[in-house]
């Protein structure tokens, strides 16, 4: 019997560059489903499981746009994403006029929007899709996949998308709907930890056993993914390492109030949400679980919750 | 055969004060588990369903108090609680020196304590038991009710509460811990609003059809109970007559700050949530639903969602 992990014959070949905590599920997705997957990152130690299950070490960038038709781009951000693409030695120049670089991270509409008109001046189709599930949702492949960009390399790249997510839209031709779809989600993403820990840090110095009230929330209309998803590390005490660090909703956050300021919008929750994280930094938890926002309040007035050591 | 809406024998008669939105669907279905029930309400015609279903009226509150052992209160405040309770009229004084008074409406800790000593002085035994799930909960029997007080008197009651609540918990002896675990629920609750509201309002202005932004956060991370239940109203612009009006976040955000102030605790997301629900008040909604703050947006800043005639 043929290994499930062997290239199928006939796939096509897809890049992979940004090897860290989502794209290394997601390249372990890709292998599991027959995809030839050539990766890059910048960072040796990158390799050793990509490499173990299957996948292709790429030397640069232009590596992978060589041999790649497909290039799913996972780094943290626009800046990084820009400097793996552009310039001669970059994947845009590598790939010979066609094919399709997929943008995964969490960007700024306007940056992405430059993105996409270098990749179409080299005659990339640039897709504008970030994703929501963090790396839970990346190693079971059930990702939310919010494109943008030419609706023929959106379809194309399907068959790619399917192999790590589970809900597929494509938003609009515009690149940037991707990104401002993304931050919409971030800004409810980001409200609803800080609201989390505030709720409770008021109810554990209320009296409230904090074990109860997560058991109770989550069964009241006060829920959220978020409360679900971070409050069991308030209860365990569990910020380092981080699941997800604060400093990525400063970072996050921080885009889509730079974005709403850019549209002369108000969002009150999210500038009060932002604060708590920058604040949580600020006490020297940058990079640590997000949720440390909760700590906050333990510095603050001393709240009944589990500490670290 | 039984209808089986017809009083069980043995079952006890179980007095309902307040036959409101969800007072009304709690009479229906301890009616439907062959309870006999005594209601009372300040208004008439909140009497027909009750009485079409089977409940027995009652000309005043010391006439439930009269029949009933154990006495369920779904006024809206604590003031119209007292209002029935106290005086030699009320409620108390005609329950005989025994039996269970249990309190399901959102009140100030502080203010569930006084009506729990002054119950025990008349022999009664207090619940304070607040409920979450709303009057779709109450309709459907799956209201989470966080109880608090006296343990015997929470475990006598239990049959009743099951007859409404699929979820039940008591939270301790002392008064006012159920009513501040229902605080940090609607905390949660009116922050995760006034953040449905702002990033509808935030992706309808960037560009992203409100009615797919619904759909994929509801696939995403920045899900929330309230977002799934609050935002097709706004996609429906059906904010009159209210599911929950404006003003009664106005008055349930306005208790947890009151109370967190009196603890000195700070609560910056629903402090910027208040102020969401008080602006849309001050804009006239006050009496329509709450989903009303994305129309601040639209007044604002005229952004493409759906309007009212």
């Amino acid at each position: 019997m043929d290994d499930p992990n062997d290239p199928q014959p006939g796939m096509p070949t897809v890049g992979l560059v940004g090897l860290g905590a989502m794209g290394i599920e997601v390249a372990s997705n890709l292998l599991k489903k027959g995809f030839p997957v050539v990766g890059y990152d910048v960072r040796g130690a990158a390799y050793a499981r990509f490499e173990a299950e299957g996948g292709h070490r790429a030397n640069s960038p232009a590596e992978v746009g060589r041999q790649a038709s497909v290039v799913i781009v996972f780094t943290v951000n626009a800046a990084q994403a820009e400097s793996v693409l552009a310039g001669s030695d970059g994947i845009l120049a590598a790939m010979g006029g066609s094919g399709v670089v997929a943008l995964c991270c969490t960007a700024l509409p306007e940056d992405v929007k430059r993105l996409g008109a270098m990749a179409a001046e080299q005659g990339v189709s640039l897709l504008d899709s970030p994703v929501s599930g963090g790396t839970a949702g990346a190693a079971a492949g059930t990702l939310t996949i919010m494109a943008a960009g030419p609706k023929d390399a959106y379809e194309n790249t399907q068959p790619v998308f399917e192999a790590f997510g589970a809900n597929l839209y494509h938003l609009g031709e515009e690149w940037g709907l991707g990104s401002t779809m993304k931050m919409v989600n971030q800004l409810l993403v980001g409200v609803h930890i800080a609201a989390a820990c505030e709720a409770v840090a008021f109810g554990a110095r209320a009296g409230i056993d904090p074990a109860l009230l997560f058991e109770i929330v989550g069964k009241s209309a006060g829920s959220s993914w978020a409360f679900k998803d971070r409050v069991p590390r308030i209860l365990a005490a569990d910020y380092a390492p981080p699941r997800s660090a604060v400093n990525i909703f400063v970072k996050d956050l921080g885009i889509v109030l730079d974005t709403a300021r850019g549209m002369t919008f108000p969002l009150p929750l999210a500038g009060s949400a932002y604060q708590q994280f920058v604040a949580a930094s600020a006490a020297g938890w940058g990079n640590e679980d997000d949720s440390s926002v909760v700590r906050l309040y333990q510095r603050i007035a001393d709240i009944p919750l589990p500490k670290k050591d």
